[in-house]
């Protein structure tokens, strides 16, 4: 695994500050729960106003946390005077979203100075027992000189 | 383009109840604007609260409501007895999500016995001008045997 | 569907021109049959040294000339000094290769300034009956300042 | 990491003839490095015609070992009376296929009694060095009752 560093020393409190300009983070309930170079983790508890026919978590809303856990490991990489942009991701459903907690744990596989590439893997825990549910692969641009604010 | 003919003659009916029962889509607002035999499209009007950090549709707001879009697409031909589940998604970001309106279109590209491939085109409505901002392609699976309910 | 100008009038030429360093090409067979503005097609012949274990295509076969037809599909939009580069793809394979010729159709959907995104067909033709085997969406980038040589 | 075992004690040798019956291993000088349980490895030396235009592994050549490192890593957990089929599969590339070598290791994610997801990792060796050059998702499909022939 390759080792990563935080290019600015007030990483936590950017990706912080970000997230909470996420309108969707706060009708949903997620809050980031872990945040290091490189990675960043997500975490939302169960309601039943996220979910699918089933009454699992719907996939685009493991999706949503997936992709700001993603986002944010690449941001936490990034310089001052930039921000982040999803370019595309795949999410793979490996099992239903099906349990009290949803956790997304985003790192980065590949950092370039344009391109950042990242894995994120969403996980369901039910009566403490923890269920891969998706992976995605994501990659993302820095927008040198377009400071998120 | 192919033709596809839907087996059960309520497709429009069942697609409409299955969508009721996905709690995310009240909690965000979005509804079903068409159903056709391989075709779906949802429309989703714009809040502060389903956006990310530059007050753009968040990318994951997106793919929710463009998995649902190509879920019942694919779910309109599929026969009485059977469910569909989503297997994967890849989405690609094309231009923000900026608009007053967003508009998902999903239509079948291959319907299998088992496995069912889909498109969908993710449009924001900014004064009347349509952006593609985003494209999908989606693999289902027919659950037969198991009703959805 | 938008329409795309080429900013370096010798594009076509360009095209095949790179197109002719790409060793893999002449390795397995294929050409490019159709070069415009955003378009770019490529015609490989049936061998049964191309093949998977059942004696279609390979899927990576079809991945290699849809690639191609993708990227060189972008190529023809970018300025003289650039070069294309691959980002990532992502194809789903709708029927079997099967057929005396295949054909991969790339089109560009979005041109940015540095990537563009692209979805490429790859069709089987088999007694003059076509059959779509593959989409692909991909996304590239555009090197500045690296002339392709 | 979950633990798989294989319900065929002849995976090894079932792999390895189906490998020997895909053409297009022979033609670009393939070979299957390790089979293990939900594990495959494939190499292949580099040769100039397996190039792209800038003289590095051609995207699509990476795209072929990979797919059938994950194949196989899939078809190594399949009864013996069921033959495998790629669905999708996304690769993100993170680094020109540089060096002596490509090697693509492939390992199961999950495996369902249809659908099993892999991860291919490619890394391109060069003077000793391994640098990931590309990752993928991977969705393959079982095909009971069709035994690979």
């Amino acid at each position: 695994m390759p080792e990563f560093q935080a290019r600015n020393p007030a990483y936590a409190q950017r990706v912080q500050e970000s997230f909470d300009r996420q309108g969707v983070m706060a009708l949903i309930g997620a809050r980031v729960s872990r945040i290091a170079p490189a990675e960043c983790e997500i975490q939302l508890p169960y309601r039943n106003d996220l979910t699918q026919q089933h009454g699992y978590f719907h996939g685009g809303i493991i999706g949503t946390i997936a992709d700001s856990a993603g986002g944010y490991a690449a941001f936490s990489l990034m310089p001052e005077d930039a921000s982040v942009l999803t370019v595309e991701y795949t999410m793979n459903l490996l099992a239903p979203g099906d349990g009290e907690l949803l956790v997304a744990r985003g790192r980065v596989l590949k950092a370039g100075r344009l391109l950042v590439v990242t894995q994120v893997d969403a996980i369901a825990i039910k009566g403490g027992q923890e269920t891969l549910c998706a992976t995605l692969l994501q990659t993302l641009m820095t927008m040198h000189g377009r400071k998120d604010l």
